[in-house]
């Protein structure tokens, strides 16, 4: 098989063959839309299933609502509606008949959840509400990529209703850092929280957060969002609520979500020439085992391999043996495209000394060491912190400060992350756009107090903001 | 509230009631959907858990494939096509503008899969390629009803390909045996695995087999369907493989699914006119503890019950301290219609003997016990073994042998489930079933061999056939 177009040499290209030949995921047959292989579902399920966890622990309940959308739910809140529409895929007939309604295949669930909330929720006792769903949502997007952006993807989407402004902005922000710790410690992905500007904010929403992650190109993908509501849609869906004193009054929303995009993001922010590298934590296959059977010592070396992966599947490791027909140099090969953060390689050698030779993918260094819990464990935690510190240094060194505007366009162009001082409007970040392709990814959390003149415009006071091109 | 609808008096208001009150489900705002509640998608959620494990010791991996299928894939089996064209919804409008070939919602994804499947697979090597999705799916029912029908259900659906036909049979019947073993151990229902007839199989299938779970309203519920594709699919789809000897052949082929179809089989399996009765490992609650404070003991009530919860929750079981401002009474017909199968009362008595005070749910008997771990995990496990001891014994008294019309007649009206030598026959199976609503059911495993002669033509030789009207 030829070799992995280098990264370097032609990115677009090796995402491309990373993403077949790790055997992550294969085209559909509806342009955009793809098939998730077992490797690439794998490892899908394994972010739901840390992630579910989390999300529990907010104190939030798994529900599923329907796909199909009336059209008429929509139109209900006028924003959300115009955001939407360029992108639905309408259903017009059902069982051979003509609809006399369009049905919308749902792009995200706001609308057909609220319509039900404002029958569950009655009274001050029936809140908070905290609700989520593990499902698939369609936008028809005109430029697609496997992962990033495709016409169907899976999701969740956590939507949450309180009493007061208070208790939603905190539960925007509670889900926002949900994400940024949960893509920092099981992903091994250093992340930016922050608020979306006006133009970037989701529709419907008073304001959207975001966490976002630089990947190796130098465009930044916007990984997990979390939006405050406000009463919008409430007005919209006649939400309401008896509060103590027995007053009507619409209550605060919050909704926020996270997509198997994260896949693109884990392959762009830490694969290398060799394919992908997966963190220890959420990788299907930690540790695979290639024996290595030559001459007479063949059956010894099998033999030795089933013990050690009869041994390393008794101590909970997620272990692979690859018994084969390939030759040692392809399952090399194939494993390191897999990104299987742990190698052992067993031939005779290793069968006499019973000792381990192993290959650990993030850094692809060959070292020796002991088949013990306690040896192994410890070097998938060192494969972790060393991805997740070699992203987060990677983060920011590019994360670089000018003042003007024509150093800002220099600074795009190389790929960073670009921060100034900015005053959100809507107008100067299209012409922007326009001129350096270059978007406001966020105004950082950690910033937020920090004020300075505006780089644009040159009056005004802005705020510190980051800029990059986009996924 | 008012009471709960007698099963006895009008058992399609107690389901009804009973999907509403139990907080399963909620109706969708577009006719036949339906809205998973927590406790509906909780129970769910176990379903997949425990199935899921089943089907990944068959050596079955999960993938995901598009919602989306073209229109002319579904037509490459002419079968399959006519099974399911009136059933159809399609998307026609995409991003706003007409489509050139309208897509399907995926019904079922046979077509879209075999498709990619005639890429992955070119040689014997490839095979046996054994794959399994959790999804959604569409199919335009024109009668629905809560979980038992519905235009939109979750399911799992299993897809296998073989080099013989040997293999391919065996894996249908393991399929088989996985879900009648799976309702028996963990949903405590008991079914009879066997044959569909020509009429009742899957459109594109050599022969269907399911398993069939009686009902306490004396219909029987198809509840899960494991098929043998054959080589139809195959030679529709183009897949082919290059066998030992470098000769190209088509494969032979498997599907099998089971829905949520199966949480109305729950309902109406072992429901009661208190509402659900669930079994204890499946259930989302094991156990609930209400608190019944009063005058001066109150606090140590409450601190008592919060203690036990403490340490059931130590102890692994799923359990919930119901600390809500309702009476203990309201309480009690709360978490009896939602099935939960232990209650622990703690008042003053309790508190001071530390005892506990328990109703069992299965059979609405009040006993006494102690806090510990043998005593209620064996009880539970007795509660388990009772609901399906006791589905067992009434699915047993309900299946009449007959050997004439009259008497066929007479007993599939009583609600049973009526066993004839019966020659297959799509024809008089219409007839049949315009006279007394009955269709055949299958044609059980066990008794497969047993020949006799046929019970409505009185000429030719049957098999063994269980009769009945379902849902």
């Amino acid at each position: 098989m030829k070799g992995l177009t280098p990264r370097s040499k032609d990115q677009a290209k090796w995402y491309q063959e990373v993403v077949q030949r790790a055997e992550l995921a294969d085209y559909g047959p509806v342009r955009g839309t793809i098939i998730f292989r077992p490797y690439g579902y794998a490892l899908w399920e394994m972010i739901q299933k840390k992630l579910d966890e989390r999300i529990k622990e907010l104190g939030v309940e798994n529900v599923y609502f329907p796909l199909f959308i009336p059209y008429s739910f929509l139109k209900k809140e006028k924003e959300h509606v115009a955001g939407f529409s360029p992108e639905l895929a309408l259903v017009t007939y059902g069982g051979g008949k003509k609809l006399e309604e369009p049905l919308v295949v749902r792009p995200t669930s706001e609308t057909i959840m609220y319509a039900a909330f404002a029958r569950w929720v009655q009274s001050y006792r029936d809140l908070p509400l905290k609700i989520n769903q593990w499902a698939n949502v369609v936008r028809w997007e005109k430029r697609t990529l496997p992962f990033i952006r495709g016409l169907e993807f899976l999701w969740q989407e956590g939507h949450t209703v309180h009493q007061t402004k208070k208790e939603a902005d905190e539960l925007v922000k509670a889900a926002l850092l949900m994400y940024k710790d949960f893509v920092q410690e099981e992903l091994a992905l250093y992340s930016i929280a922050g608020f979306k500007t006006e133009s970037e904010k989701f529709a419907g929403a008073v304001y959207t957060t975001s966490i976002e992650i630089l990947l190796k190109d130098g465009k930044a993908l916007q990984a997990g969002t979390s939006h405050m509501l406000g009463q919008n849609f409430a007005r919209s869906f006649q939400l309401q609520f008896l509060d103590e004193k027995g007053k009507l009054r619409y209550p605060w929303q919050t909704s926020w979500g996270l997509s198997t995009r994260i896949i693109g993001g884990l392959i762009l922010a830490l694969g290398d020439d060799k394919g992908l590298r997966l963190p220890p934590r959420i990788a299907p296959i930690q540790i695979v085992i290639v024996p290595i059977p030559k001459g007479r010592g063949k059956k010894e070396v099998i033999d030795w391999s089933r013990q050690v992966y009869q041994e390393l599947k008794r101590m909970g490791f997620r272990v692979f043996l690859d018994e084969s027909d390939h030759t040692p140099g392809y399952k090399f090969n194939h494993w390191e495209m897999k990104g299987v953060p742990l190698r052992l390689e067993i031939g005779q050698k290793e069968v006499k000394e019973k000792n381990l030779t192993l290959l650990r993918r993030d850094k692809n260094e060959r070292l020796t060491g002991q088949l013990n819990y306690t040896f192994l464990s410890n070097l998938l935690v060192e494969i972790q912190d060393n991805l997740l510190e070699e992203h987060r240094r990677f983060t920011s060194d590019h994360i670089v400060k000018v003042d003007s505007y024509s150093a800002f366009e220099e600074e795009v162009k190389k790929g960073n992350l670009v921060q100034v001082f900015y005053q959100d409007n809507p107008e100067i970040e299209a012409k922007i756009k326009e001129e350096t392709k270059a978007t406001a990814r966020c105004i950082p959390l950690d910033t937020f107090e920090e004020k300075g003149t505006d780089f644009y415009t040159r009056k005004g006071e802005g705020k510190v903001t980051l800029f990059a091109r986009a996924y």
